[in-house]
C-alpha cells in the first residue's frame, strides 16, 4: 500500500472521472463516460454500492468504507475487507463456477470492487418478503455450500495451500470480531447494540438470557466458530447474501470470508429460511402465505438434502487432501471405512449446523443487525408474535441439536409453533 | 533473510570462530575462546546440539539442519522450524515462567538458538528407562500443559493477538506435515517409512491396520489435529522433550509449535509414561521394576489432575479473552453457567486428549520414529511383548475414548495388560 494514493471515498458525482480509465469499464459500459448514470444502492450495513450505467451497459461498483455504514464513523472498520472479499469470490468461482459474480477489476488501496451488473436478479429476501417462490434456490444453495466448503477444505486442498489461505484470512480480524460479538455473546446479555421490538418481547429476551444451558450452547458455538479453522467460509451467508431470477442464483458479498467450521454457512443459511417462514404472517395483506410457508419449509429441506447429497459425492469423487486419505480406506479394498468417516463428517456438521441456525435467529431479533423479514412487519405486535415464535425454534436448536434427526422434525414443530398462541 | 550469510552447518571446529564474539557468549562462558570446547551431542531426529564450554561455564547451541537428520538429505526440511521454535520458547517462558531453557541468543538465517545449559538435568525418557522416580515431574508437566495451553487461546488472548500468532505458525507447514502424516496416517497403512519390531508383531500390526474403527478414529483425530486452531501447542511434548533432576522439570525443543488442540500435547504427553510402564519389563536386569510401574501410573494421573485443577483455576481467575465472556456469566451473578461451560469444556479435551495418547503409541512402534523406552530393549521377544500390549492400550483408547470416564479404569486395565500373556 506504499505509493498509494489515500482512500477517498466514491460518489456518483465523482464516479465517472475516476473510474472512466478503466479499459474493462469502458468496454462494458461505453468509452463515452460524460453519458454514465450513477446510482447509489447499498442497503447492507457495511459498504456504498453503485450501479454504473453507460451506453453500451451496466456495472456494479463496490467501495468499502472505513467505518460500518449502518452505524457510523464511531464504529472504524478497515478497508482490508475489500481485500479479503475479492479472495474469497476468486476462490468461490473457482469452487462453484456461475454462482457469484464476475469480477471486472479490483483496486485494493481504494477498497474498490468493479463486478458484473446481475439484471433481473433481486436481493434473495426481499424475493421471500413480496412471497415469490423461486424454484432454483434450495437446490444451487445446497450445491453452492457443498462445492465451496468441501473445496477449501484439508479434504481436497493441498496442506501448504490451505494453511496459506488460513494465514491470509486470519487477518480479517475486524470481520470476524462482529461475528464473535454480535452472533454469539451480545443477544445474550444486555449489551449496548441490542435492541429488539419492545415492549412485548421483554418477557421472552428475559427468558432466553437467563436460559443458562442456551448461553453455554452458544459459547460453545463460539468456540467453535473461532477455532475450528476447517475450511473458507462465505462467513455471512444470509438471504440478504444472496441475488434471484426464477432460473439463477448468485451469492455475493463475501467479506466475512475466514477459515472456519463448515456448519456455519450451512446453518445461518437455513435460519434465514425459517425466519422468513415464521415472519410470513406479517406479510399476508394480499392474501394468505400458506403456500408460501410450505414452500419455504421444502427450500430448507432441499438445502440440506442436497448439500449432504452432493458433500457426499465430493467426498468419494474428490477426497485428494490429506485428511481421510483413500490409502487407509479405497486403496485397501475398504470402501465402508470411508463411508463410516463421512457418517462422522456429516452427523458433526450436521449437529453443529443447527447450532449455529440457532444462535442466527436470536441474534437477528435480539442483536443489532435485524432482518427486513420482521422489521418490514410495521404492526408491532404482528411482528412481536413473529419474532417470538422464531426465537422459540432458535432456542430449542441451539439447546437440543445433539438429540433432532431430521428436518422433517424441526419442519413440523415450526408449523405447529406457527399455529400456537405464544403472546 | 536478504543480505543474510549462506547457511553453513556448524562443527565443533568452527564454531568458537563462528559465535565466539557474541557478548552473552563470551559473558557466559569467558573470553577466551581458544579454550572453549565444544561437543555435538544431539540424539534427536532432527537437528544439530552442541554443549559449548568455557572457563567460566557452558552453554547449549542448536542448530536446524535443512533436512531431517533422522533421515538424511533426502528428506529436507527447512530451516525455519527454528523460528518457530525461538518463538514458542518465548511464549512459553512468559506462560509458565522457569519451564523452559532461558535463551541467549537467536539467528534466523543461520537457524541457531544459544541457550541455557542445563546441569545436571538429564532427558527424562532416559530417567524413566534407568527406573528413576522422579517426585516433581506429575504436578511441573500438568501445570505446564494447563498454563501454556490455556494461556495461547481465546480464553485468555485478546482475539487480534491469537489469530496473528494463527498466522504466524500456520507456515510451520512441513512440521505439521510430519506429524499428519507420521502420527495419523502412515502407522495405519504399509507406508513406505514404517517399521516395527519383526515379525513376532506381524500379526497384531495386520490386525490394526484391518481394523477400521481404529482407522475411522485415527482420521478424525487428525481432521481435529489440522482444523482446531484453539491454541499454540508444543506439538511433539513426549518424555524425550523433557529435562529433569529430582528438582527441576524443563520442557524442550517446541519446533513442532502451532495452533492446534488443546487435548493433543496433552494426550502425547500421557501417552509417553504409559509407554514407558510397558517398556519396564524390558529394563528389569538389575531388579524387577514394580515399584517403578506404579510410580508411572501415578505420574499419568497427576499430570492429568493437576492439569484439570489449573486449568480450572485459570479459568476462573484468567477467562479474559473472549470465549466464555464473564458478561454472559459471572457478571450476571451466574457462576454456574461458567461451572457448567467448564465441565463441558474439560469433558472435549479429555475425550480428545484419550485419542491422541491412542495414536501416539501406536506411532511409536509402527511408524518411523520410535521410543527408546522399546528400543533399548535388546530382546526381540521381550521387546514384541512390551509393544504388543502398548499397541492394545493404544487401540483401546483410540476407539473408546468417548466412553472412558477416568484414569483409574484405564491404569487398571494397563495393569491387567502387563500380567497377560499376548503373544
Amino acid at each position: 500500500m506504499t505509493d498509494a494514493k489515500p482512500f477517498v471515498a466514491l460518489c456518483p458525482e465523482t464516479l465517472p472521472m475516476r473510474l472512466g480509465a478503466l479499459p474493462v469499464l469502458k468496454e462494458k459500459l461505453g468509452t463515452n463516460t460524460s453519458c454514465w448514470r450513477v446510482k447509489e444502492v447499498g442497503d447492507g450495513n457495511l459498504n456504498l454500492v453503485f450501479i454504473v450505467e453507460g451506453e453500451q451497459g451496466k456495472a456494479i461498483v463496490k467501495q468499502a468504507l472505513p467505518y460500518v455504514r449502518l452505524v457510523g464513523e464511531s464504529w472504524p472498520l478497515p478497508l482490508k475487507r475489500s481485500f479479503f472479499e475479492y479472495h474469497a469470490l476468486m476462490r468461490q468461482a473457482e469452487r462453484d463456477p456461475g454462482m457469484v459474480p464476475k469480477i471486472f477489476h479490483f483496486d485494493a488501496d481504494q477498497a474498490i470492487i468493479v463486478m458484473e451488473f446481475l439484471s433481473p436478479h433481486i436481493i434473495l429476501r426481499r424475493a421471500l418478503i413480496e412471497g415469490q417462490q423461486l424454484p432454483k434456490i434450495g437446490r444451487d444453495l445446497g450445491l453452492f455450500v457443498a462445492r465451496t466448503l468441501f473445496r477449501g477444505s484439508d479434504l481436497a486442498m493441498p496442506a501448504r495451500k490451505r494453511k496459506e489461505d488460513l494465514a491470509l484470512f486470519s487477518d480479517n480480524v475486524e470481520l470476524c470480531d462482529i461475528t464473535e460479538n454480535l452472533v454469539f455473546s451480545d443477544p445474550y446479555f444486555e449489551a449496548t447494540l441490542n435492541r429488539h421490538t419492545s415492549p412485548q418481547l421483554d418477557g421472552i429476551v428475559a427468558e432466553l438470557r437467563s436460559d443458562r444451558d442456551l448461553k453455554v450452547e452458544a459459547q460453545k458455538l463460539k468456540h467453535l466458530f473461532a477455532a475450528k479453522a476447517e475450511t473458507l467460509l462465505h462467513g455471512d451467508l444470509h438471504t440478504g447474501s444472496v441475488m434471484v431470477t426464477p432460473d439463477e442464483t448468485r451469492v455475493i458479498d463475501p467479506e466475512f470470508a475466514f477459515y472456519g467450521p463448515i456448519a456455519f454457512d450451512v446453518g445461518m443459511m437455513i435460519a434465514n429460511f425459517w425466519m422468513s417462514y415464521f415472519s410470513q404472517a406479517g406479510h399476508e395483506t394480499n392474501g394468505d402465505r400458506e403456500g408460501m410457508r410450505s414452500y419455504l419449509l421444502g427450500v430448507v429441506e432441499e438445502i440440506w438434502m442436497t448439500f449432504r447429497a452432493e458433500f457426499s459425492n465430493l467426498w468419494r469423487s474428490e477426497r485428494n487432501g490429506m485428511l481421510y486419505q483413500r490409502s487407509l480406506f479405497e486403496d485397501r479394498g475398504d470402501t465402508l471405512g470411508a463411508e463410516q468417516a463421512l457418517d462422522h463428517v456429516l452427523h458433526e456438521i450436521w449437529t453443529d449446523m443447527l447450532g449455529f441456525a440457532g444462535v442466527e435467529i436470536h441474534r437477528r431479533i435480539l442483536g443489532l443487525a435485524h432482518n427486513a423479514d420482521f422489521e418490514a412487519i410495521a404492526d408491532e405486535n404482528v411482528r412481536a408474535r413473529c419474532e417470538t415464535k422464531a426465537l422459540k425454534l432458535g432456542r430449542h436448536l441451539a439447546v437440543n441439536r445433539r438429540h433432532i434427526h431430521s428436518l422433517a422434525e424441526i419442519n413440523s414443530l415450526a408449523e405447529r409453533l406457527e399455529k400456537e398462541t405464544v403472546i
